[in-house]
């Protein structure tokens, strides 16, 4: 049965709900494999832990959230974060979840995970809500300042894992831009779009942040970690503006109030399709191994849904299934990516050593 | 009185719809000045329109809003835009209106009505929405690709803005960023992040897209325009997704259906917080004259709000005011925006010409 790698010292509420998390997977059958500092797991866990599946990686160090990820990965072998990965490239668990410092935990998986032969930069996708279906947005996290073949990396592995997970023989691909003309874009929007535009994928063009709410105009989003982070915050905080509005004026009078009460299971559903805490965590494409990254913010309940679906994803031998769908991928567009490095090579100014 | 040149030909809804703005506009007592080809003027006028302060430059092409700008703003003289622009900076009028193509707004700009000294690029503001409040975000349009001198020039800008329109002496600025740790953020955004540390503006920080609605963390929020797009229309996009589901449940359940009818006032105030055509339209900063571009998609009540901003942006001598405050802004900055001409000349490689 997969084991779940646990990083408990990652996370804005870390240990407390990372270790609340963990328990509560494990009662639900889940063995996961805690990783952390001794003193803080004994304290946390619940007075029934040798009933449930739970094992123990003690360490005496940990990776802050505010920590610089490269240094603090090279540095602190003994991290919880370093030891978890540790212990699931080395076998002993299945896949890896935290709620720490993602630029460390993807600095680390291409450290000891390792890439996918061929991909430049490791991605993190998720599934974001249109009005009664979903697109999937990669990248959402770590990969600022992308090169146009990063961008086009992003649109395989978004092709390949829609193909994987919605069954899409031809997922629609779209590119985050401000505007629909191929003109329109940062240097590395307008490149990928010719890349895009050659390249045997179902390409649509481009797609603004405005439109995305609609049905039926794409299956996939292409872009980098900073445009894909703006787009995935300002959705989650434009909802809870929203919200904290409604209930402003609920505050102000018995009457709204009254209403919206009334009407608080249509408010719930619409709540819940938001609710990052319902997925718990995303998958990083492009590594060899299950890594499962959670919201710094998670509570003990989203960590729960983040080590289930880890669970799922490990049991599905998910990873596995796309890397192989990826590798025959990247050999059909190999021609296109040998033309990316080739002009590459010619185009870019040779910095001193 | 201010007369506002009105480019009628530009906007998905043009010529119709922006005629009808300028039109109820005039109705206001604010003059316009409609430039555009003269058929679709005459067709679309009201009979009484003689008595209106409706004046007229009539000429033979249009910028299209999927068209290259640079290369249409020089090749289109006569077209309805830059005829709308040329008119402003030769004093017939005395502040330009546009819906159209919003990059040939800002080429016609700077070629026309020109920098302000010392600005490399002009940018876009707008106030967005807090739980009570708003902060004004530069730049949400055409300045994709920013560098830090960019970057740092639009919090200046910004500075200066908002202390104008709000009255607030230092107002506070944050840069949107992956993180708030100054490690977080494309590699300008890093840089940015530097320069504005050692300025004397009150900065705070970096900032994620998701805090963006809480009240008294910043006033300003610094952002190139690729991001800033993204901002603005995943906003945008997310509260029409959310107004979207609630219609779908209240379409499924008359029960639903009635208690959202009786809280309709509610839900009224919340969507006009959001209702870009209630101020219609964005002042252009860092150029010599009073540009307003306002949305592609702006409708008459927008068209007609947009004008009447104009109106008050002339009228108050706004951009005058903005540009002397903006001048001795940049003389008190002038060491730190030296020192970045200096590394940028030091630090880039040459491009063979």
């Amino acid at each position: 049965m997969p084991m779940i790698a646990v990083d408990i010292m990652g996370g804005d509420n870390a240990p407390h709900a990372i270790i609340e998390g963990a328990v509560r997977a494990a009662r639900c059958g889940v063995p996961v494999l805690l990783c952390g500092v001794q003193e803080a797991i004994t304290v946390a866990l619940p007075s029934d832990w040798k009933e449930l599946p739970i094992s123990f990686q003690f360490c005496d160090e940990l990776i802050a959230m505010d920590e610089e990820p490269s240094r603090a990965v090279r540095k602190k072998k003994n991290s919880s974060l370093v030891r978890a990965m540790k212990v699931m490239v080395d076998g002993t668990a299945d896949a890896f979840f935290s709620a720490g410092n993602s630029g460390a935990v993807l600095v680390a998986s291409v450290l000891f995970s390792g890439r996918v032969k061929g991909i430049h930069r490791p991605a993190v996708g998720a599934f974001l809500p249109t009005k009664s279906d979903s697109f999937f947005c990669i990248d959402i996290g770590g990969n600022v300042d992308c090169k146009p073949e990063h961008l086009y990396q992003f649109a395989l592995m978004g092709h390949a894992y829609v193909q994987l997970a919605k069954h899409i023989a031809a997922p629609r691909i779209a590119l985050l831009s401000n505007g629909h003309e191929p003109f329109k874009g940062s240097d590395a929007v307008k490149k990928t779009y010719q890349l895009l535009t050659e390249s045997p994928v179902a390409f649509v063009g481009n797609i603004e942040a405005r439109e995305l709410g609609k049905d039926d105009l794409l299956d996939v989003l292409v872009c980098d970690g900073f445009a894909g982070n703006v787009l995935l915050k300002s959705i989650q905080g434009t909802a809870s503006t929203l919200f904290s509005w409604i209930k402003d004026a609920a505050d102000r009078s018995w009457w709204c109030k009254t209403l919206l009460w009334l009407n608080r299971g249509m408010f719930k559903t619409i709540k819940n399709r938001l609710d990052y805490a319902a997925t718990g965590g995303a998958l990083l494409l492009g590594v060899n191994h299950p890594v499962i990254l959670a919201h710094g913010c998670s509570d003990a309940r989203a960590v729960e849904n983040g080590i289930l679906f880890a669970y799922r994803v490990r049991k599905e031998r998910r990873v596995q299934k796309f890397n192989e769908k990826l590798l025959a991928l990247m050999q059909d567009n190999l021609s296109i990516l040998v033309d990316v490095a080739r002009k590459n090579q010619g185009s870019q100014p040779q910095t001193p050593s």
